[in-house]
């Protein structure tokens, strides 16, 4: 195998058993470590592997919160190789007039972003670990993030996506045009199949010029559903909001707002962006009384630093990335500590407000294996909570090992049956990524 | 076949022999033309038809220009009936407060506008036809419109289907949350795929507050290059148009614009919709001297008629929806313009410039089936012109029956096997709209 591979991409490019791990704890080792150095090389990968029954995990910026690039010795597959996707990190074209770029999958989201914005462009995807995630992560997830509320996820910006599929074909859905209805959208199929579908190598991003300026509002609630009555309070201003953020109040004392020294007690904080003084202004009075306009770039830095924050405040965490209707979201955050209280541990949230997309947490002790059983308890009777408030699993971090089987609880069993069907339809041995997004 | 399907749906909702056509002029007869009255029935229909391989036609508003519900004799099926949605017209719910409404396939595009409008809101697709077309079209298409270029095509509002697919399962793919992973994005796979994988019953649509105020602004040009880099100084103008759309100077004289008596003898004119007045005063610097900026609602019910007073100028008129990358737009406008001319035809344009959508257009004398013929001839080249361009045969009208075979000549054959693998993998026995939407 190694010689082969070798042969593929070059002697310097293939690690034999190698462990692969991302952000969710998990990890696991896979016979071999393939970076091809381009698209090209890719499909002969992929060709080679698909021709020999080796099943293949693509990997980007090991960044997940799923296990998504996690090998599965016993998925059914025999042999389990990693294609890591950091060589290909070219911008192909970048077209600030027709606010295109067409970017490849290793590209990292920070760098995409760094470039737009050089030309007063933006690429709104934000899902967060910017230097470090890449292009075909985010897009093998459709990651969210703070943005998502006005801007939607990542697919909304990807006018086509190119890919190897089965049996090592390199082909493109789509392209830089802005509209294409000519075929089934293959590229919104591939986007969010977490790599079990094929491997993304390239995708044409549209971008948006950027707001002229933006505002930051934030205001800290003495109650839960206080804090949910702003977000609502929000909602019904007429503003559209860029970002509509929370924090509840364990999240607070855990990560506590620089720009808002009050919010300490507080059991809601409740953070939005506005593209204008106009909006910032509605948006103050959405929030009433104690709502504070802080610099932007102050509330983001603190932002981004949230995950890290509530992990540090016992040393680990285990956290889900749960959506729910709005109207439901207050019973979310309650019932999240709810539910870590019954299993004996901490339990809070923050995110996505807007979109009612918790970082539903629950905190651990480093090392306590009992304590992290609890937490999985836990967690499955998170998943079962968002489902009764007709909500999901799966808000932007995707299924990945982690979540294995919650589709199924989710969906019908006809619909679960077609996404089975899809999937033999364009994988029938079952080699990309195995054992993951299983439903 | 009539008593079963009238025990189905009542003897009333079930019509023999009934001939279908759309705004493309084709027509052919459905065996039978049933017209259930709920998600239920439609379920009940489809398994009876999946049941005896009898085909399904899923009917909307009429209003398509490719022949999507045109049944086709000869197209390997046996039995061919339709199935209108025109019963299924309830807004099963609508939530202003959370931007949301959740409306069946055939509510009309009006309705949905009208109900988010009265609360604020905005359902932003507007493809047109807006009192004829109905949600289950728009959705069968991913229809387009205006507006698509600031807010993206009618699959970017919606955050859930119902539909009925094989063998007679009525399932959802996602619903009322705003964001969700963890399937395969089986609802995006079924928008645009033109009931060829089943059938739309319902929507979970997402609205946004409508903005508190718009403006339009207009300007002509004496070439067609002119006018294009009066898009591109739009682009470049760091504002955000809602809308920029574009006539060629044939589509001028055939429409002329009350609010632009200057427009008279212009090769082209340029319509821009801004959401703030200061976007509208950095979208008239951008178009330059003689730029106006007339009341929106004057020039929006004159934009509505543009398509008929074209078919009005010689009697009948052959359009498509080719589009291009924006740096292409002029090559295509003048493109058609020449192609029309090597058949001995008046070409003309007009469309969503900020898109590259055109709507490419050969001008008919009516009931000429030799014209008609050369315009067919026309129409392939300009297919072909669109790809060469690096574009697509299909910006939004979909390929229904009249553009069969584009997409064989657009996609690689891999990726055009992918589309057909996934048909065949949701629809067995080909029984979904058989002869549309064929690669």
């Amino acid at each position: 195998m190694h010689a082969d591979l070798a042969a593929l991409v070059g002697a310097d490019h293939v690690a034999d058993d190698v462990a692969l791990g991302d952000a969710s704890g998990l990890s696991g080792v896979a016979r071999a470590l393939v970076t091809p150095g381009s698209a090209a090389e890719v499909a002969a990968v992929v060709a080679w592997c698909y021709a020999r029954d080796v099943a293949m995990i693509p990997v980007g910026g090991r960044s997940g919160y799923s296990g998504g690039i996690v090998p599965v010795p016993d998925a059914g597959a025999g042999d389990v190789i990693a294609i890591a996707l950091d060589r290909l990190d070219r911008v192909r074209s970048f077209d600030p007039l027709r606010w295109r770029m067409e970017a490849e999958a290793g590209v990292t989201t920070a760098t995409i972003a760094r470039r737009a914005r050089e030309s007063g462009l933006l690429f709104p995807p934000d899902p967060g670990a910017a230097e470090q995630s890449q292009l075909g992560g985010n897009l093998a997830t459709n990651a969210g993030g703070p943005h998502a509320f006005k801007y939607g996820v990542t697919g909304r910006w990807v006018t086509g996506v190119e890919a190897v599929i089965a049996p090592g074909e390199l082909v493109a859905f789509g392209g830089p045009v802005r509209k294409d209805v000519a075929g089934l959208d293959l590229r919104a199929l591939l986007i969010g199949s977490e790599g079990t579908l094929g491997i993304i190598t390239s995708a044409w991003l549209a971008l948006v010029p950027a707001p002229a300026e933006t505002f930051v509002v934030a205001a800290a609630y003495a109650s839960v559903r206080a804090g949910c009555d702003a977000v609502d309070a929000v909602l019904g201003s007429g503003v559209v909001p860029a970002a509509v953020e929370y924090l509840d109040g364990r999240c607070i004392a855990a990560a506590p707002p620089p720009f808002l020294p009050d919010a300490d007690g507080a059991e809601l904080l409740v953070v939005c962006e506005a593209e204008s003084a106009r909006d910032r202004d509605e948006l103050l009075e959405a929030l009433g009384t104690g709502a504070v306009a802080p610099p932007p770039a102050e509330v983001w830095r603190w932002r981004e630093g949230v995950s890290i924050a509530v992990r540090a405040a016992r040393g680990e965490k285990l956290s889900e990335d749960v959506a729910v209707p709005g109207e439901r979201l207050a019973d979310a955050i309650e019932g999240t500590i709810a539910i870590g209280a019954r299993h004996g541990l901490e339990g809070c949230s923050w995110g996505h407000a807007g979109d009612g997309n918790l970082h539903a947490t629950f905190l651990l002790d480093p090392g306590d294996a009992e304590m992290r059983a609890r937490a999985d308890a836990a967690a499955s009777e998170l998943f079962d909570l968002a489902r009764a408030l007709g909500g999901t699993a799966s808000g932007e971090h995707g299924i990945g090992l982690l979540k294995g089987g919650q589709l199924s609880r989710q969906w019908a069993p006809a619909a679960v049956e077609a996404a089975r069907a899809v999937k033999r339809a364009l994988d029938p041995k079952g080699l990309f990524n195995p054992g993951k997004k299983e439903p």
